[in-house]
């Protein structure tokens, strides 16, 4: 099971004046469950995968329920969808196991789309062998959107 | 021509460690641009579109250029790209037009649906016939999203 | 020992674009620890001491070292400096004990006023006997302020 | 009249959940109005102060009135209240004067020192003179904080 799974504490101030997690802090959360999975792979030369530079470009996200703030933990996990030449696909779902038994409550489905950059040189670099290789050990399948699903059907 | 227009101040703390605008920040600014069209299109009961509450479903963003914060305001276009029964999606571009010639520079490009909820109900509602004419007139072409560029050429 | 300890997770957003942990974030910090508190002392009526509403009407907070984010939690230590009718203060300091051996670093020490407030009256109102009984038993010695120090020595 | 005027434009996300603008957010709007200040004021070598760095070691804040969002912006005096050898006081007001009539409702008033830090040596540095002039031409009255007319009446 390649997904990485990490406990996310959520802060008061995530919740907005209709008292839940506001849809723009749930990007917060997933930009922090990012920087933990890079800030644990290192890359070719020693540093760090978001040392090296990680550019956002872009990000999809299906919200599906409604999150309250609560001090226990929720949990994302986080898993490779797609490798290309110079960039990668992340998936992530916010989720909650914390009553134990039965599915998980998924809160958001979202994906990302990274570029790596070479922060010296200021503009996009290839993957290393080695990163791919670290990458492709994260991959799972494809993010479950909406869209997807809509696609299959027809839409746009 | 249906877009409207909003001027918005960034904020210094709209830039992360990469002193660029953080790509999350970019959301925060979408927000205050819906918060800002809705608050002037009031609903056939009287209250705002915001009030009868709206809950957003889905985000979609492509980042396209780096942002540096400044102390001008940049500019964020705002539009309505498809009309449900009980949703709808808006469009928007984060752009500057202030060097006043040639084609402003588009720094993302992002879609959102909306879902019209019934807040004292707690669940969607179908949107009125007034609200629907009133989202009629901000009707525009489809956000020029990248993933729409590739499907066209056959990818997912 | 009456104080509180809190392991708090920093977000990689609480860094500003010098890098370090931003002076506003350790507001948010705090917030957080003070809520988790709140969290687990009920009133006297059933609901916690949060719900019945508790209002913020000042913060005093000295910055004494920079903080850079990291993986690992800082922690927040919480306390009572003062109970007046109507208001308490409380106590807070932001440090790091993770080396295990000598005196924790102290990245920032901070007092609040906190006025008790009666929601549905919309107006404040005076701490129960219960309530009084639970901060007593956070009681500490107040908060080494830089100002008070100078005070000490004739300043203002 | 030294004092600064900024007009600053509230976030919808400034509100918490009980739909105030939440403290927090005020020390915010004060980093941003800061940040204009020192925009406008350029350093003897060509960099503005900010450039140079400005550490902020202590913030004190009253909050005196609850502030909602509105679309219309608020307004931040800002001004010196003391100069030393290597920091300073600024002394803020947060206040809207929209009505037109009468004294401005003032929400909040806040007063932060002010480190001057040499970046490239990690280190505080001297005011320079050329410094001390600029800031001299803003300086006001102290801040009228709570604790000063407590300890006027010889409270701590």
């Amino acid at each position: 099971m390649p997904r990485l799974h990490f406990p996310m504490a959520l802060r008061w101030s995530d919740m907005d004046a209709y008292r839940h997690v506001n849809n723009v802090a749930f990007l917060r959360l997933l930009e922090d469950a990012r920087v933990l999975a890079f800030h644990g792979h290192d890359s070719d030369d020693g540093g760090s995968m978001l040392d090296n530079g990680v550019l956002v470009v872009r990000h999809e996200i299906d919200y599906l329920a409604p999150l309250h703030w609560r001090p226990e933990p929720i949990r994302i996990d986080l898993w490779v969808t797609d490798i290309k030449g110079a960039s990668f696909d992340m998936g992530y779902e916010v989720l909650d196991d914390s009553d134990g038994d039965g599915a998980p409550v998924v809160y958001a489905r979202a994906e990302s789309t990274l570029v790596v950059y070479d922060l010296t040189q200021g503009r996009p670099r290839r993957l290393t062998d080695g990163e791919r290789a670290r990458l492709e050990r994260l991959r799972d399948a494809p993010v479950d959107l909406r869209r997807r699903r809509t696609q299959e059907r027809g839409g746009r």
